[in-house]
């Protein structure tokens, strides 16, 4: 087999085997194909995209690059969630305690990434003493014990994705359809759990920028899920905005616990309520829709969500102290609040725009080496279809310096389109694909 | 810049500027542009296409990655010739004295190359003592003094050309249009000559499998060479059956001896009649194409194109005896011939596999390190629409061994297509682009 003749099959619109596929990635990840083979292909593969099988077939070949984790250990369903990513994303902490609380599991895997804010694992690290580096006992232990875990990655899961990812990054190909549903899948696929539910965002600052490709990613990832023998349901969530209010490490953690408490309506519950449903009645723990959504906002109502969330902070080494208090958690020194230039509806929020405020503050991380200011970030006081008068405050800025936040101050205000006239939200939760 | 920009901008169909392209070039020939970068823009220009600014900024940009030859030492007007490759193809080596021998001066750089015969080189070598690598100098003098010269390449002409071709090779990115035109023209723009003359062909072994696609590609050729200030003629050819009778590197010189002493009509003759009718037209020694057809009948018939490759092979310290007495020249000990299975007409004659005969009696080079046997090869007795007897023979195999001999007899069996009715042939020259 050479790789040259499967560039050009794929180049013509040929449709690959499982066997090319897979001694391509087995070749890539060895490193006897080439980058520069690879990114040709790559590219092929954005302009004739690959059908269901060849999709199916990358993706079992890069989860066969790599550990799995082995889930078998933990009693009953073990579920996962992924988001196609955003800015404001701090679901995980909201939908993870709320389904433990409901008894379903969830072994999550996280990391710090490089974007406008720090990963998951980042911002739990506003508890003092809060660690992700678990061995492998030590988290399944505390799957099966709290009902969820939230670790950084130690096995070597799907080394190939993250080699042709690293590769898809600087060649533009990223967007492509089977490289974006392959990516995904394999890394869920390794990670063990037996529900996959998919957040897949859709809006002007997404992978997806219009609707139809987001419904066709979500009907592609459940469709390949299925065929590896995963039960997965895709919702497709607007992302016109930022999710939520906060973005900032312990600015979103403070929204998560004021969810968690039931203090917080918006977007963001919304989200979680219905991942959570997804993962409560395809996990079994529900016979439908209805009683799932029932069981979830119980958790809340009750406060078993929020001590599901306490026993996690502790279970992990943290102080969980602040999880009922969270003014212990780091707090920016200047705040500074952005008045808006002229009255009318908020029409659009730039959410990319609003990460590089963040990113500009300090609370994110353009290279791996860097620090990320767990304190600093925005609240946004409006959303999508909120009036405003003028001089309102739009949002605050929660800033390291003064010059910092007069500068964030002046990007925050341009992430705003304010409408002269009323604006109809689009419905956030666009529809669920099973 | 960003080079992924850069992908991007092409992958979606966007023009690129002359400044983009130039510092994509410069950075590629540097190192500074990674190999697995320009694949995938590579990828992105075959399926997007460039307009004839882009190319011909691309075109630009490799010609000045290197050295140039400066030919304004030598007086009158210059004249070169690029065919896009075929099996049996001794063009130069009939054109350039027959061109010479009229007036307008050639000024040949030629390879050993890989492939089913040697280059050029290999196959002047035929004659003892005969040398390609000149000195700049003597290069230059020789054009002027005998009328032409042919040289191995010795400065460094359009290193991004080179670079950026081996890449496309192994990534299946050879066949596209501005790709083709801008490595084929920046080098001839590098070599120096005013008139360029194109050999197009075209048919299913050649590049442009199609007559649409030839056509294309000679009118994009033209139109960029003349904006880089070019007069360039490209004549489109078939190319469904090999060039002349001759394939193997001796043998091919004994058929261009033939051809100039006024032995041969053929394809080859026709091709090298209507190649240089455009040179002198266009090189101003002749005033239209029935008086430069006639002046280079006239080189042919009074001895005068045989004599200037006399002394062209004196010059490079060749001994001339062989142009005068061809069995001088390298002959191979086994000869055999191949009878016709079934009598018919010859619909077609595989140009490629009739290569691979004589790469398979060693007449070609695999690798660089190759030595080419000069002696070996195939000559054809009968070209596309002749009749054929059954059991008459289809040509001659010139072999080292007999075994050698007899498997390249059924391979050159297999080569011919035989049909029951009468052929037509089709025109061999298609078309003329100014």
């Amino acid at each position: 087999m050479r790789m040259t003749d499967l560039i050009q099959k794929k180049r013509d619109g040929g449709v690959l085997t499982a066997q090319e596929i897979r001694w391509m990635i087995e070749g890539y990840t060895k490193g006897d194909v080439p980058d520069y083979q690879m990114s040709a292909m790559a590219m092929a593969i954005y302009f004739q995209g690959m059908d269901i099988e060849e999709t199916y077939a990358l993706t079992m070949a890069m989860l066969d690059s790599g550990d799995r984790i082995d889930l078998r250990g933990v009693s009953g369903i073990k579920a996962d969630k992924h988001s196609t990513g955003g800015v404001g994303d701090k679901t995980s902490l909201v939908l993870c305690p709320m389904v433990a609380a409901c008894g379903v599991k969830m072994a999550k895997l996280s990391g710090r990434g490089l974007g406008h804010t720090g990963g998951t694992i980042d911002k739990l690290e506003s508890f003092p003493g809060f660690t992700t580096a678990l061995e492998q006992d030590a988290f399944l232990r505390q799957v099966d014990e709290v009902g969820f875990a939230i670790a950084g990655q130690t096995a070597e899961l799907c080394p190939a994705d993250k080699k042709l990812y690293a590769l898809r990054d600087v060649t533009a190909t990223v967007a492509s359809m089977p490289l974006i549903v392959s990516s995904i899948l394999c890394k869920k696929l390794a990670a063990g759990a037996d529900v996959i539910v998919l957040d897949v965002k859709s809006g002007s600052g997404a992978f997806m920028q219009t609707d139809e490709a987001a419904f066709e990613l979500a009907k592609t990832l459940t469709e390949v899920g299925r065929r590896a023998g995963k039960r997965v349901v895709a919702v497709v969530t607007d992302m016109d905005e930022p999710l939520g209010n906060a973005v900032g490490n312990a600015l979103e953690v403070k929204e998560a616990l004021a969810a968690l408490r039931g203090e917080y309506q918006g977007d963001l519950l919304e989200l979680c309520l219905t991942l959570g449903t997804q993962i409560l009645r395809e996990g079994g723990a529900a016979a439908d829709d209805a009683q799932a959504r029932a069981m979830l906002e119980k958790a809340i109502e009750s406060g078993a969500a929020l001590e599901k969330f306490a026993q996690f902070v502790r279970a992990q080494g943290g102080d969980p102290a602040a999880v009922y208090d969270p003014a212990l958690l780091p707090e920016a020194p200047v705040k500074l609040e952005v008045p808006a230039a002229a009255g009318g509806y908020v029409g659009r929020i730039h959410a990319e725009s609003v990460g590089l405020v963040s990113m500009h503050l300090g609370g994110g991380r353009a290279t791996k080496e860097d620090t990320v200011d767990l304190a600093v970030g925005v609240v946004l006081h409006k959303k999508v279809g909120d009036p405003v008068a003028p001089g309102e405050s739009l949002g605050t800025i929660h800033a390291r310096t003064e010059q910092a936040a007069a500068q964030a101050a002046d990007m925050l205000r341009d992430c705003f389109e304010i409408a002269p006239e009323p604006v109809t939200r689009a419905p956030f939760i666009k529809g669920v694909v099973k």
